[in-house]
């Protein structure tokens, strides 16, 4: 089909990610992890967010998130997040049905946390008949594609910590927050005491695969069982291994991470000028949202697809991907200025 | 790694499978299944096993298993397997954890499940105290190498369907099966009546990714949703698409099936001159299991790795793959002759 | 302790419940409700509720609830409530984990569902990303002491019905709905469309014990094992129907209800010339929800014990009860007029 | 309905409980077991069992053994018992439903977990395809009428121990053991080693509560969350407590319980003249086992009513209860005798 801003996991899967795949299809290898391609991966993530880590690697983010949180806590016990999380929102009940736990929502409008919300769950500390809050969890990038300072993650593990609750980040799209911050990763999470994240490449270029970074190892014991038994267990691990070692060598991740999200503001700056398209949310990383005539809008999807994020206000969510040109962009600008005159 | 028989997992992505990942990777594709390569590879299933049934891919086999099982029954109802049954021993309790439903086990010598063993489980129905077996769950090939005849299975499924409860079959080696038997799949699945299967690849030269196949439908209602909220939904499904495609089209798996078999018959042959080995169960597809003096198993594992199956009986798994040679085996079988004499 | 206003479940059991325990304990009888009085209890249900319905015990209100809706629904499917329910705040996500469903709630301000707010959810019917709702849970009387008109459950199920989903009903307070309204249970539940209902009676003078009584009868398939692989099945069952016999008996249930809903009402009235004192909600039942001065909080707490419903305004919930008389009212009252001049 | 042999949960309250909880109606009292008598039962508790014991109060012993066992296991690891213990059979998958947790079941010919049968599932530790053996739950007095001796539990705590895991004792009839033993509680559980303890009495003439008793404190942490999240919190807990510090107190259940393991050994002695009926176990407790004639059963059910164990075999299990009289036994005698001559 055609490019489209429907989803950075629309495009495929970079030459470079390929070629690692193909490159480690020879011969046998053990099955499960059990292979030097494995060890060469984790060693990546060491290298990138600290010696001491313990990473797992599982097929999808969902998994990764529900398998993060579900190590880090019981049953009764809850993760805080936004009420747009994509534990909460888009993985359709994984959290409560694989981890069995309750979600506490606080409100937002940038996608971001707002500590102040969360602390009336700390209320229910103790008390028998309320899940007791145990985890925050926050996404970086954020689901409304704004990127979290240093600062702001600072504070909100300190909040978390000072309250007897660990920090996960959901870092699906971590690569384009590192683009963005123009930081390594360890600064703005391991280094700041994120207790658990997510790791994902599937919408930066890689084909599957999704690796858990445990940096409170405390909270890794047992994880292997938790793994397999979530179904999340890769027999022919290697393929997952080999994808990420391509994806944190020689900058991959960054440059195509970085590529994205210039190709985001690329779009933001060439409809700055018209004056019926309106960006509703500050373009930190590789998503633009926003709001135009909604009369325009079967017109646009036709060519180059992509979602309605709120069908009320006719809100657009673009997305931007590592395959994405200028020349895509100048069309579908072009577009957007022919349909409104 | 050197080449091994410790499983068929160990080995890698056959060329014609790695060719059709590499194809389907040019632009976009939508994310999540909504792609042509899904569409036609449905189709490919559909020619397979009947116009009817309805498929669905995920990741690996033991979601494969759990998810058939759990769209069939509720989590008061049981599943009857064999006491060696994958599901019961080796997915570190999925079924129980993800699925919330007990197995009910029978013993069993040669892997296939008796049906006058599992008949006292019917004791229990309409017995509020006792979960309600609802599902029989059968391996084709079974865990001991041996494969079901279509008489055995025909069997199997009238007395399940008579005694008001499906039959799901864990195709993990499907494709042995079909290649021992000779036969198309659905003459020995569908045909027969079977409900539910997981059919899976990767032990057969593909990547990752496994088929739920319903040939009753209405155990389909709702599994889309149950998919995602187990963690089972491929955001770039194309490249598990693409795989299922290539091995359903030209004899793929057939082809790459009867070799494997073949190399394990040609094992069993080499080895049957050898009086100190002594081969335990029918060699049907690509499994052959053997006993033989304790002494000599580290000196054989230790160029060419395999499972014991059984350490206190030292009985050996020897499997065989896509990419086993007879040369592999004739230096294997050497080496066993030089470890004894 | 002193008689107080902290909740109607802190009241003992009425002497009529009482005597009919102690008259059923004599000989033996079946257990797990194989006996003659459970099969009174449920004619009795039959006669308030419909001939039709099918009814059964548990131990509590929290297991009525959660296995109401276990039976209606699958764990990708979910609940629509009010963010006030007692499922999503007071049961510590025994509905997450025991259900393994999501809960979707919508803001109220009176602890009635606003059918406007739910139909967002409507929205993710069908895609698979999102859980499906299928089932609203509204509580009569609600936790704000508020009760439905007939006409506003008749248009919530209609709402229901007509977007494929089910109706639940949190009666834990049914009986004081019923005296509230003037009307027999069915003309208020059954008659407009329940589905099914929680039906209890500790909050008005029964010592344990619930009811799940199934308007739509299909959602009962299974309840029995469901029941007892929740750990819901009560042994000596007689104990818990000989209650119920009496309970549903003589007007018992109405009586003691409609006592405790006209102690409110005195409450309420006996407050009304204290300007300090502002009630908060409509007193329909038997809860007065009021704000006044905070410094006189602890005071009032210090002899009669009440919860702060919302500690930030100094809102109380005042509950009162089958054995509250009009004299501990005035003695409460007059320690209010002491406390605040 | 008349007396029966069909189990000691059919027999009623023992006056002595009954008035308990009768004496304890006056009143209000902090619900939620933040009572006073509750705290007496407590106290009962850790004179019974040990100073340091904690103790919590859930409805029935199912649920007692589903969160003693979930309290001290995470999902991935697993229980060993017998195949015929309780929570494998009759508990219609509580403990994979609810816990998550599988069953790992060894074969018994008189009820008793055999250690030797057990090592077996060792050699599953660390492999992470298996579930991980953590806790041993053996039912003291045992599903086949026998009791443990101080020694074989004690070995097998030592068993448990010396390989990382927990013992847990199913103690429904506990008190039956206690008498039959001649031992305080403690000499045959705490002080031996055992982690958690279920413990039942309405098997032995309480109405319905049963306890779980920490031994190992650690375990216990966070229980008062899965109690609550698990549906076992009652709201007006002083009725559970009533009758446990009642059943705890002036020998109590020891009186009632040695009466009716007497009862038993009366009835085995009865019989032992009838050469027709075999006594199948030994009778140390309140159960006796027996095969006799087929043809005889309908008509001693018809008037006594009893379960078949083993409908093949045509083996009885005649339960005694505290209500149990020599009478009631020598009628049934002699009906045996009539029908056999």
């Amino acid at each position: 089909m055609k490019k489209s801003f429907a989803s950075d996991n629309y495009s495929g899967v970079h030459p470079a990610i390929m070629e690692a795949i193909i490159k480690v299809n020879s011969g046998h290898a053990s099955s499960y992890g059990n292979d030097e391609y494995t060890s060469e991966a984790e060693k990546m993530f060491k290298y990138h967010f600290g010696e001491h880590v313990e990473v797992f690697f599982v097929f999808l983010g969902t998994a990764a998130n529900v398998l993060s949180l579900s190590s880090a806590i019981r049953s009764y016990e809850a993760v805080i997040c936004t009420e747009l999380a994509h534990i909460n929102v888009d993985e359709c009940g994984a959290p409560e049905k694989i981890g069995g736990f309750k979600l506490l929502t606080v409100p937002t409008t940038n996608g971001k946390l707002d500590i102040a919300l969360a602390e009336k769950y700390l209320l229910n500390v103790g008390f028998e008949h309320h899940v007791q809050p145990k985890i925050i969890s926050i996404s970086q990038t954020t689901e409304l594609g704004t990127v979290y300072t240093v600062h702001e993650i600072k504070m909100i593990a300190d909040f978390a910590h000072s309250n007897g609750m660990y920090l996960h980040v959901d870092g699906a799209r971590l690569s384009n927050a590192a683009a963005s911050l123009n930081l390594p990763f360890r600064e703005f999470t391991t280094d700041l005491g994120v207790d658990v994240i997510s790791f994902g490449g599937t919408k930066n270029g890689m084909m599957f695969g999704e690796a858990v970074i445990f940096n409170n190892i405390e909270l890794a014991k047992g994880f292997k069982y938790l793994r397999k038994q979530s179904m999340q267990l890769a027999s022919k691990m290697r393929f997952i291994s080999a994808q990420f070692i391509a994806y944190l060598s020689n900058n991959q991740y960054l440059n195509t991470a970085s590529h994205a999200n210039n190709m985001a503001k690329y779009l933001k700056d060439s409809i700055s000028s018209i004056s019926e398209v309106y960006v509703t949310q500050s373009v930190d990383a590789n998503a633009v949202f926003a709001i135009f005539p909604k009369e325009i809008t079967p017109h646009l999807q036709e060519e180059t697809f992509f979602y309605l994020w709120d069908e009320a206000k006719n809100e657009a969510r673009w997305m931007t991907s590592w395959d994405t040109t200028t020349d895509d962009i100048d069309k579908f600008v072009k577009k957007i200025e022919l349909a409104l005159h």
